[in-house]
């Protein structure tokens, strides 16, 4: 047996998320059934996280365990050739039977892009959130640096997030600018439901100055989900790395 | 009578081209009847040039005679309400009635993206072209400087061009490479059909070492359109600007 840990790269536009559910779409479910054609029978892929409907991956590590001896680039170039346009495999390798892909984790880096500019764009509309107020920037900037650290997450959860503990580890929040594209990098040890999207929302909701930054420490003090930001939409969202 | 001059983006991913056909999808057929709602009437709606399916643009001009007195900002945020997500206005104007949207212009600037790399990616399938091979840029920038000036691009052009002429001025070919993203920007007095498509082609071939720089000179002065490059797909395509 040999446990084989994929990179996945997907625009997940199509996709009601990575996790298999019947009826719909899923890139778990894609992925499953072009291996299957590969190895003649279905396997369980297990990934780094399971993304929502919506959201992209760069670099999504995904396992799973192979009993034939079929050479790696077959889950290569011969996955890539079974998959759709909108998944491919970047690399295939063999990890330690006991390689945890959620549990090894050590940290995760997402990007979230938004478009700022008065009227929407037809070409960043499946990548970025359509912003059409002005944000200051520093104000964001400012309220980013508060949730670098350990704390508690609860107020910056989906509903149906189903984590046992809401502490979680920011290593680092990184905004930047480019024309009319505002990217936020968040990176840290884990992330709950929406997470990610709920301190977007939140930033972008100081930017426009309908709450002060020390929201953020008050939020993170005394946790209450109603006085967060919105949570942003999923299709700006992008996994962007996983460390192990 | 008000000559109004809007400017367009559009994903023309899902679109058979600019020019209105009977039974498919056309951005020309879907923002004259997006118009159509809001002036009540069907008006013909003439754009600077007709890209061909699949082709994108940042900002198409489009011109329309309109008898009405809506206010502008009606064919700005009015259309946008109307239009699929994948067209947008991003300005009206009124110009002055004499004014040509395809005789009057100066010059056109299209962009064309390169996907370099061995594997396919799925974030960049609709907006460039997977080339799989490496290519030498010092040859290809040599072979684009050839195509400088004014010549008889008969080599360049596609099936049913029914051009009268295929003498057309080339300003600039300006190639640039971002991580593996490389772009082609084409600035000139005009096109013909397919016209930068096989000028990319033709680079990509260079570049690849199918075949020697000066084929473009040998073409531009003894025209052979079996002996130029591919036509390097609609999709990498993108107009960038038109002048007037």
């Amino acid at each position: 047996m040999r446990r084989i840990k994929l990179i996945l790269t997907y625009d997940g536009t199509e996709y009601s998320g990575w996790q298999e559910q019947p009826g719909v779409a899923t890139v778990q479910g894609t992925v499953e059934a072009a291996l299957a054609g590969i190895i003649g029978r279905k396997v369980r892929v297990q990934s780094a996280g399971r993304t929502d409907a919506g959201v992209h991956a760069v670099a999504m590590p995904a396992v799973f365990d192979d009993l034939t001896t079929i050479p790696l680039r077959a889950f290569v170039e011969g996955l890539n050739s079974k998959l759709p346009s909108d998944i491919a495999v970047v690399s295939a390798e063999v990890v330690d039977p006991s390689f945890m892909v959620i549990g090894g984790a050590v940290s995760k880096t997402y990007r979230y892009t938004l478009y700022l500019s008065r009227l929407r764009n037809p070409l960043y509309r499946r990548s970025s959130w359509h912003v059409p107020y002005s944000l200051d920037f520093v104000a964001m900037e400012l309220a980013a640096k508060r949730f670098i650290g350990t704390h508690d997450f609860a107020a910056f959860r989906g509903q149906n997030c189903t984590a046992a503990t809401t502490i979680r580890r920011i290593d680092s929040i990184a905004i930047s600018v480019d024309g009319p594209l505002m990217t936020i990098d968040v990176s840290g040890g884990g992330f709950l439901k929406n997470m990610v999207r709920i301190i977007v929302g939140t930033l972008v909701d100081i930017g426009r100055g309908r709450f002060c930054e020390s929201i953020v420490t008050e939020l993170l003090l005394c946790p209450d989900r109603t006085r967060a930001g919105v949570t942003a939409p999923p299709h700006g969202l992008c996994l962007m790395s996983v460390r192990y």
